[in-house]
C-alpha cells in the first residue's frame, strides 16, 4: 500500500452532485487508505464565494449524510478535511485563472507538497464548459511544457459529444493545448471490479482463452439491464440522449471491447488499448441491409416493475409527451476478424426492464456428438432429453459473479443429462468490500495509469459504428417499438435473436 | 421407470458376506424402486442344506441390521422376499446341477417367469470355484447354445488372478464354455456415479474435451487413497495381495482410461470399451530405465491416522512379520499417443493415508504470458505473486464434486492475482440419494449392458503392464520404503514427481 507522488487535485464543478456524491467520497476513502498523501491538496472549484471551512462542513455533512452516522468515522475525516480547500473561479473568465494558479501553489507550499508535484483538474462540468477550462488552464500557463506533460492530466466526464462529429470537436478543442496522454475521459463502468476482472479471468488463465473463438462459441449476448425509469429530474437530459448515447456506445462496447480483444504483450495502458481499438475497428452490422435489420430501438410504455406500477415513458416528467427517444436497443453485431467472423454479438440495453443486470452471457457450440439423448417420460408426456450448450456467463452487477453451465450425469440407473452450474460469487470469497469505481479510477489518474481511461480513437470507432444507426431512426418516420414497463424489451428484440435460433437470457 | 426383461438371477456363494452385505440389498432396492420383477427370482446357491424360509429370515435379519429399523421397509420386503429362494449345491460336485437346473425351471413356472426368461448366475465364490462352476453348469447344459448366448450371463468378482498368466489362465477357463459377451466381470468402482459421470462430464460438455490434450494439460495425477489399514481379518488376504494387485491394477487403471479416452462413437458397451483398450495398449512406464525410476512401493509403520494411533504393517493381525508386500504404490506412467504424448500421469493409492479419497486432478499449463506478476509484501516479507495453474479435480469420494481452480482478481486497486474455486457438490444438487455401485451394476447385468464390466482383453492388458512391475519388486532384495501411517506416502514418491516440478496435491 505506497501512496502516490505528491498530486494536487482541482476539481471544477465542485458545487455539483457528482463531487459531494462520488468524486469527494472516493477521496476520503482513499486518504483513509493511505492512498493519498497528506501532502496531496484536494481543492474544490466553483463559482460562489466560499470559504474553505465553509467548503469541508458542506462536505462533511453530504458525506455524512451518504454513509450514515455509523459508517462514518469522524477522526479520519479530519485528518482528510486538514487537505481539502475551495478556491472561488468563474470557468468561463480567462483571467481568473491566474489568481487560481497562484492560490494552488500557496496551498502546495502550505502542506508541503514537492516541486515537481503533479496536477489533475477534475471537469465535473457541463460539457460546454470544457473549452473554457482549458483555454483558461492554457492562459494561465497552468498546461506544462511538453517534457513535463505528465505533470498535468484533465480528467473529463461523460458525455463525450453525441454522435462522430461533435466527439471529434471535443477532441479538437481538448488537444488544442492538451496531448492526448493528459486526458482522462472517465467511464465509470471501467472501475467496477468485474469489468476489470474480465481480462485477469481471460488472460490470467489457460483455460478459457482457447475456447473463446469462432471454434467454440455459438454466441455472445451482452446486457446492460436497468430496472429504474426516469426518477427525479433525468428525463429531461435522457429525453435529449436515449439508451443508444447513454449506455450502448460506451458501457456496451467497452464490455464487447474486452471480452473480444486479443491478449496484449504488456498489461499497460496503451497495449491494452490498442487491442480494443482493434476490436472497434472489427465490428460491423450483423446482418448486412438496412439498420432495421440489425439494430432496433424500444421505448416503454406503462407497466409493472418490481410488482410497482409505472409510468409510460412518454409520461414521466421533463419528457416531450410525443417523444420518439429510444429507452432500449438491441443489436446484432459481429466482429469482422480472425478469431470472430461469423460469431453473432448481441448487445441490448434498456431502462425499465425486470431488473438491474449486467452480465456478459458466452454461449458456447453443442457439443459435435450427441452421445447422450434420452427420451423421459412424465407419465404420457415424453421429452427428448439432450445435452444442453454450456454457458459461461460473467455478471457484473449485482452481486459479481462468474458461472459456468454444464452438463452432468442425473444420479440413477441411466445416463441422463442433468444441467448444473458452478458458481463464483465475488462476496462469497472476498470479505473486503470492493472500491467503488471512482476510487479505483482516481487513484490511477494519480498514479498516470490511463489503461480504465477511453482514448480518443476509441471513442471515435465507437461513435462511427452508432451515429448511422442514430441518424437513420432520427430520419425515419416510424415509431421506437414499445414494450412495457417490467418487460425484456419489444418482441422485435426477440425475433432478432431467434435467427440464430438463440434466445435472450431473462434470468428471474 | 421400466423393470427389465425376466431375469432369474442365481447367487453361488450364497452364505458368503458379499451376498448379505452387498448382492441381497441391491437387490431389495431394485424390487423397491420397481426396477426388478415379481416375476425374476433370486436364488441364493450355497451348499448348505436351507429351506427358503430360513434363507429369507436369514436375510431379512442381515438387511434389517444393515439399514436399521428406521430405514428398513417391512412391507416392502415382505414383497421382494416372494422372489426369494434358496437351493442347495456343492459347487465342485457336477452331478448336482441337474438338480440345480430342475429347482431353477420349477421356480421360473412359480413365479410366472416367460419361457424366454434369462438366467444371471453371479459367482460371489473364491477365484478357486470358477472352474468348478462353469463346468457344472456345462455338465447340465444350462448354458444356452450360441444364438441364445445372452440368456445366460456369469458375473465374476474381483480378483481376475494375480498377474497376467493366472488373468489369462482364468481366461481359458471362463472362454472354455462361455462366450465373452456373457463374462461380466465386476469392478465395483465403475458402478459409483461419480466414476460415471467422468464420461458425461467429458462427452456431454463441449467445454472441457477441447482442453484434454498435451497443448493444453501439464500433468494428471489419480489417487486413490485409503485411511484403513487391516481391518478385521483383511491382512490375511491382503498379504498375499498388495496395493498394486488390490487397487493400482483394477481401479487406478480404469479411472486413467476413463479421463484419457478418447470419444467413443457410439455410446455403447463395445465401442467405450475399445476406446479404454486403444488408452492401455498406449500404456508406458514414464520413464526410461529400472523399474525403479518410474513405480515407487511403500509400506507403512507405525503412526497416528485421524489423531488415533495405528500399527505398523508388519504388526497387524495376520501379516508375516517380515513382509515384503506393499501398501502403498506410486508411479509414473505415460500415454504414447497423439493426445497425450509427452504428459505425465502419476498414479497413486495407499493403505493408512491421511484420509480417504479418490480424485482426478488434471492440472494445467501455465498462461503462456504471465501478464499479471506483482510483487506482494507483509511487512519485510515480499513475495513474487503470479498467476497459478488452472486445476480441475474429479472428486470421487467422499462426496463426490467438481471443482474448478483458476484466479481471479483480488478486489483492490491493483491486478492482483487471487485463486479461488468453482464447486460442484453433487450432494448439494441432487437430493436423490446415489445409488449403491451393485444396483446399478445388477441392473447393467439384467439389461444385458455391459458397458461397466472388464473385457477380457483390457484385464490382460492391464496385466501386462503391471505383472513386471510385480516381477521386478519380487526379485529385488530391497524391501518397501517406509512411511509413518498417517502420511500421503515415503518420500520416494515426491521424489517421483517432483522430476516434473509438480507436487502431490495434499488436501486436507
Amino acid at each position: 500500500m505506497t501512496s502516490t507522488s505528491d498530486t494536487t487535485i482541482l476539481i471544477f464543478g465542485a458545487s455539483g452532485d457528482l463531487t459531494s456524491r462520488k468524486l469527494i467520497p472516493a477521496l476520503f476513502r482513499l486518504s483513509q487508505q493511505q492512498y493519498l498523501s497528506p501532502r496531496c491538496p484536494v481543492v474544490g472549484v466553483a463559482r460562489r464565494p466560499k470559504s474553505h471551512d465553509e467548503f469541508r462542513t458542506e462536505m462533511r455533512d453530504k458525506v455524512k449524510a451518504r454513509l450514515g452516522n455509523d459508517q462514518f468515522d469522524a477522526a479520519a475525516w479530519d485528518i482528510f478535511a486538514k487537505q481539502l480547500f475551495y478556491q472561488q473561479l468563474d470557468i468561463t473568465n480567462a483571467e481568473e485563472y491566474a489568481t487560481l494558479k497562484e492560490s494552488v501553489q500557496t496551498l502546495e507550499t502550505q502542506v508541503g507538497a514537492g516541486s515537481d508535484s503533479a496536477r489533475i483538474v477534475y471537469l465535473a462540468t457541463t460539457p460546454d464548459l470544457i473549452a473554457s477550462a482549458v483555454e483558461g488552464l492554457h492562459a494561465s500557463q497552468m498546461i506544462p511544457p511538453r517534457e513535463l506533460e505528465s505533470q498535468l492530466r484533465v480528467v473529463v466526464e461523460k458525455p463525450f459529444g453525441r454522435d462522430l462529429k461533435s466527439a471529434q470537436e471535443l477532441t479538437v478543442v481538448l488537444s488544442r493545448h492538451l496531448q492526448e496522454s493528459q486526458i482522462y475521459r472517465i467511464d465509470h463502468y471501467l472501475g467496477k471490479e468485474t469489468v476489470q476482472n474480465i481480462l485477469l479471468f481471460r488472460f490470467g488463465n489457460a483455460i478459457f482463452e482457447p475456447l473463446l473463438n469462432r471454434n467454440h462459441i455459438d454466441h455472445i449476448q451482452i446486457t446492460v439491464a436497468e430496472a429504474l425509469g426516469m426518477e427525479g429530474s433525468r428525463g429531461g437530459y435522457y429525453d435529449t440522449s436515449g439508451a443508444m448515447r447513454d449506455v450502448l456506445q460506451n458501457h456496451v462496447l467497452q464490455l464487447l471491447c474486452l471480452i473480444a480483444m486479443d491478449p496484449p504483450s504488456l498489461f499497460q495502458a496503451r497495449e491494452i488499448r490498442d487491442e480494443k481499438m482493434k476490436v472497434l475497428q472489427a465490428l460491423r452490422p450483423g446482418v448486412s441491409g438496412p439498420v432495421g435489420n440489425w439494430a432496433i430501438r424500444g421505448q416503454y410504455t406503462a407497466g409493472l416493475v418490481d410488482r410497482q406500477p409505472a409510468l409510460a415513458y412518454r409520461e414521466e416528467d421533463r419528457v416531450n409527451p410525443n417523444s420518439n427517444r429510444e429507452t432500449f436497443v438491441a443489436m446484432r453485431v459481429a466482429l469482422d476478424n480472425w478469431r470472430w467472423a461469423g460469431v453473432p454479438f448481441f448487445l441490448r440495453t434498456g431502462k425499465r426492464l425486470p431488473k438491474q443486470m449486467t452480465e456478459i452471457a458466452i454461449q458456447f457450440k453443442n457439443p459435435p456428438l450427441n452421445l447422450f439423448s434420452t427420451v423421459e417420460c412424465d407419465g404420457d408426456l415424453c421429452d427428448l432429453v439432450e445435452t444442453r450448450p454450456n454457458q459461461l456467463i460473467l455478471r457484473i452487477q449485482p452481486q459479481e459473479a462468474i458461472s459456468l453451465r454444464f452438463s452432468t450425469k442425473r444420479p440413477g440407473m441411466n445416463y441422463q443429462v442433468q444441467p448444473v452450474s458452478m458458481d463464483f460469487e465475488y462476496g462469497d470469497h472476498f470479505t473486503t468490500q470492493l472500491p467503488e469505481a471512482y476510487e479505483r479510477l482516481l487513484l490511477d489518474v494519480m498514479r498516470g495509469d490511463s489503461t480504465l481511461f477511453t482514448r480518443s480513437d476509441e471513442l471515435e470507432a465507437a461513435w462511427r459504428f452508432v451515429t448511422p444507426v442514430l441518424d437513420a431512426w432520427e430520419s425515419s418516420s416510424s415509431s421506437p417499438d414499445l414494450y412495457p414497463a417490467g418487460t425484456w424489451g419489444p418482441s422485435s428484440a426477440d425475433r432478432l435473436i431467434s435467427e440464430t435460433k438463440a434466445i435472450w437470457r431473462a434470468p428471474r
